[in-house]
């Protein structure tokens, strides 16, 4: 199954990889890991998707929290929350096709952030199935690039 | 000097852990990492914001460039791109409170994504400065969670 893990850390040298080579260790591939500042300079919060073993998943997520640098570690699958990602996707649009493109991307309330004789390059944000289904239909034009930040969560309500 | 590296791997066990440690064992902090699919899903993108030496960053770069699993690494600082980030802000928002925030919410094109009673959560997209203006702004109604995906990057205009 797949797990989204949220985990707090102190901000320090080599927590990453750290973090990073305990998952791959136990065998687990990460689809997509984010790590950025929170409202505390000092704390790093990663978010994690990986699939794999829900046992072997238990088991490094102790591991996890006998960590110095590891403040918490949430397995936010388990709750009630909202996940986000944020893509880029570069695509063909020269002066024919712009217009349909310009349509797609209204339709996903996505934006337009960069373009030129060529090309379009276009920024969405939402869970995972809409922002699929906006690739599918951006595909036939051609893709030149597509670049995802991977997920963030939040649990939903107060803390 | 501060520094956006783009990183195209093999998505394969381990290589994150092993490109993150790359950079620790040689002093550098990683302000922000996102990983991610691309347009092939046997390649991922690493986005790496990391401050420090920029004699010894090229040394990093020649070695990440040496790793089998890397299959391009480039400094997008030196490029003209664009650079966006998600950010989700979960803000105290009580009724009385609730039309400002919406106010702030609609000058800077985020969206509420999530709502009770006390707490509305935000989704903002944009660049760095644009996010820490709107950050600074919702703090004084209490910030409750803040959550950033790491930048991403695109070079503008063509591959």
């Amino acid at each position: 199954m797949r797990h989204t893990i949220s985990v707090l850390v102190e901000n320090k040298f080599g927590v990453l990889a750290r973090i990073a080579g305990l998952f791959s260790s136990r065998g687990f591939n990460i689809d997509s890991l984010t790590v950025g500042e929170t409202e505390e300079p000092a704390v790093s919060r990663m978010t994690i998707v990986v699939k794999g073993d829900d046992h072997i998943l238990e088991q490094v997520m102790k591991q996890l929290n006998k960590l110095i640098d590891v403040i918490k570690v949430s397995d936010l699958t388990k709750k009630d929350h909202v996940e986000r990602e944020l893509v880029l996707i570069k695509v063909n649009a020269n002066t024919d096709k712009r217009p349909e493109i310009m349509e797609i991307v209204g339709i996903f309330r996505a934006r337009i952030i960069d373009v030129n004789t060529e090309i379009m390059t276009v920024e969405v944000t939402g869970a995972e199935t809409k922002i699929d289904a906006l690739i599918e239909l951006l595909r036939p034009y051609g893709i030149r690039e597509l670049i995802r930040t991977g997920k963030v969560a939040v649990v939903r309500g107060s803390k």
